[in-house]
């Protein structure tokens, strides 16, 4: 079984290795000569919108897919015609562009932060909707926290916009969370729905440094979040993994962002749960039965950024799972991930401060 | 980093597959152009003689390893040369050939079933050392229980010499045993020894069916397993996994075989414990820290032999893990193995009676 995966991140990466033991060979495509996921499988080296590449990419391929979600929309529409895409093109569309993300959630029932498009000409308008403190995003192409500025008055609020202004913006009310989750869940083709537990999130500079999963005392929460995935998958009629970013306020959830794709946030479960996130999205998108969700005692994932810190210590520690990309260190570039597991937060935290020292 | 894997079989492929996210590439050398684990990593295909070709696969290794025992001891001593080879070639030499082997072990002080080279003009001398019911086998060249004949009276042995006679053998008492055991264990280059739990095997027609890990019942039974495995490797300086079989006969365990590599009967361990041998033996042959051996909960390793079956059913059962080696189908070839995992021994043989029903 072939799969062509546009993308060739540590996530196709991950995804390839993923699918050797099911018998299942991904081929990435992606535009970067270097790119990580070429080191484990065979990689088609192209721009996005050559079309014959395009083409012969398609061939052969039971079914192709997405590792990171600002493909152009176009090259996945072209793709349509030649092989299944799964999840939906249409999911691409929806979650590149924030504003087209938020509309969408507040349609099928999902809470959202109050947010508003920002009219260049008007700027204060969206501002009288949501208020301060917001956060001013740019509508396409942030991730790892650029494209964004928090202001806490309408003076920066105005500034804010000046600087990101000549592209397409959105304004969102600054949720007071108590922490940052996420919800990473898997739907097959049949529209089967499943869930992993739900996982807490620690940013620093707008990008993921640690997770915690299961996040501690979020079983009340899971049900919540999980019907926000069955929502959300089903008026998509999605078929594949997509994790859902969340603030915690009280018992609510409100959502932030969507990621139509595995995620930073479930490099936990290839040891932390039976089935890891790369897999179930090959088995989903595959057509084949989905595997099981449930936690395998408890996990600590930690982002190695910008370097590639001694290795010695972290093999030393019971449990820890080093997970390298293959990639050049630079700043902020994530290159690598530590899982730790445990049998308790206890001895899980014990461990993590061999890594992240206080 | 890049290690050489002499043998490009399953075991290399899983190797290869364990080194990639450490960021340790393989590259196999072997014969056949096929060999499954060209599909996941660089293949030089050669003959074991080529010697142009070793040093060749030689140049840029950070250390040169082979995963199955029938690699020519030339092959290892000319690479030697050019390049560390962790394990030593000298257990190649060893335990290619059962009397070297038996003598090696009888003279480390692990117990064998009692045993005695055939002499072809007198084969009845070696039979009045170890007595009917016995086990004629090729002294090189067997596995999965070819070139081996149970004998249970005097003229079944004679029978059994003769048919196999155009090789030099060796005769072994036939243990009285109530289960077959292994016991698989690392050492490093600091000569730190670690195994991981015994496992219960099962065979059918000489060949690995079944492995339940850990062993029930066997906890008592580890201190000697750990014993034998020490002993044994600090005798050759041995650095990697080895794997040991043992027949238990009550609170003993008699040595049947050693293999100088990851073993079948440590499958289980990929998801059943927190390091898996395939990952272990590449820390070991680094110079790494050795990882964790205990095990995660228990598991099942089912052997996919000759076939692989309807998938779906499989897919299906909670904590199954699929591994498939990209073998071509043929009787009594191994293509692939499945691992289940449980919380206990009885939801392991509810789930177990799905693949194997009685």
């Amino acid at each position: 079984m072939e799969v062509g995966v546009l993308g060739g991140g540590q996530l196709g990466r991950m995804l390839a290795l993923a699918g050797y033991p099911l018998g299942v060979r991904c081929i990435v495509y992606d535009p970067a000569p270097d790119a990580c996921a070429g080191q484990v499988a065979p990689h088609l080296c192209a721009p996005f919108d050559d079309a014959d590449a395009l083409v012969q990419f398609a061939k052969g391929k039971q079914v192709i897919t997405y590792e990171f979600e600002n493909v152009p929309v176009a090259t996945a529409r072209l793709l349509e015609a030649h092989a299944p895409v799964r999840p939906t093109p249409r999911a691409l569309e929806l979650f590149q562009d924030r504003l087209l993300e938020k509309q969408f959630l507040y349609a099928v029932g999902i809470p959202t932060p109050a947010f508003a498009p920002v009219d260049p000409d008007h700027p204060d308008r969206a501002l009288s909707e949501v208020g301060c403190p917001c956060v001013v995003k740019t509508r396409r192409g942030g991730y790892d926290g650029k494209g964004q500025i928090v202001a806490h008055t309408p003076d920066e609020y105005l500034r804010a916009v000046a600087q990101l202004g000549s592209q397409p913006l959105i304004v969102e009310a600054f949720a007071p969370f108590e922490r940052e989750v996420s919800v990473i869940g898997v739907r097959g083709r049949n529209g089967e729905t499943r869930v992993y537990p739900l996982v807490e999130n620690h940013h620093r500079d707008g990008i993921l440094r640690l997770s915690i999963a299961p996040a501690p005392d979020s079983d009340a929460l899971l049900p919540l979040a999980r019907g926000y995935i069955e929502r959300l998958t089903a008026a998509l009629d999605y078929v594949g993994v997509l994790a859902l970013e969340l603030f915690q306020v009280g018992n609510q959830l409100l959502a932030n962002e969507v990621a139509p794709r595995v995620h930073n946030s479930g490099h936990w479960t290839i040891e932390g749960a039976h089935t890891s996130q790369f897999e179930n999205h090959l088995r989903a998108i595959l057509g084949l039965p989905l595997g099981g969700m449930a936690a395998r005692g408890v996990c600590a994932m930690v982002n190695l950024i910008g370097a590639i810190p001694p290795l010695e210590p972290i093999l030393r520690i019971e449990g820890a799972h080093l997970h390298l990309y293959g990639k050049s260190p630079r700043a902020g570039r994530k290159v690598g991930h530590i899982t730790l597991c445990a049998d308790g937060y206890a001895s899980l935290q014990e461990r993590l401060s061999v890594i992240l020292p206080r």
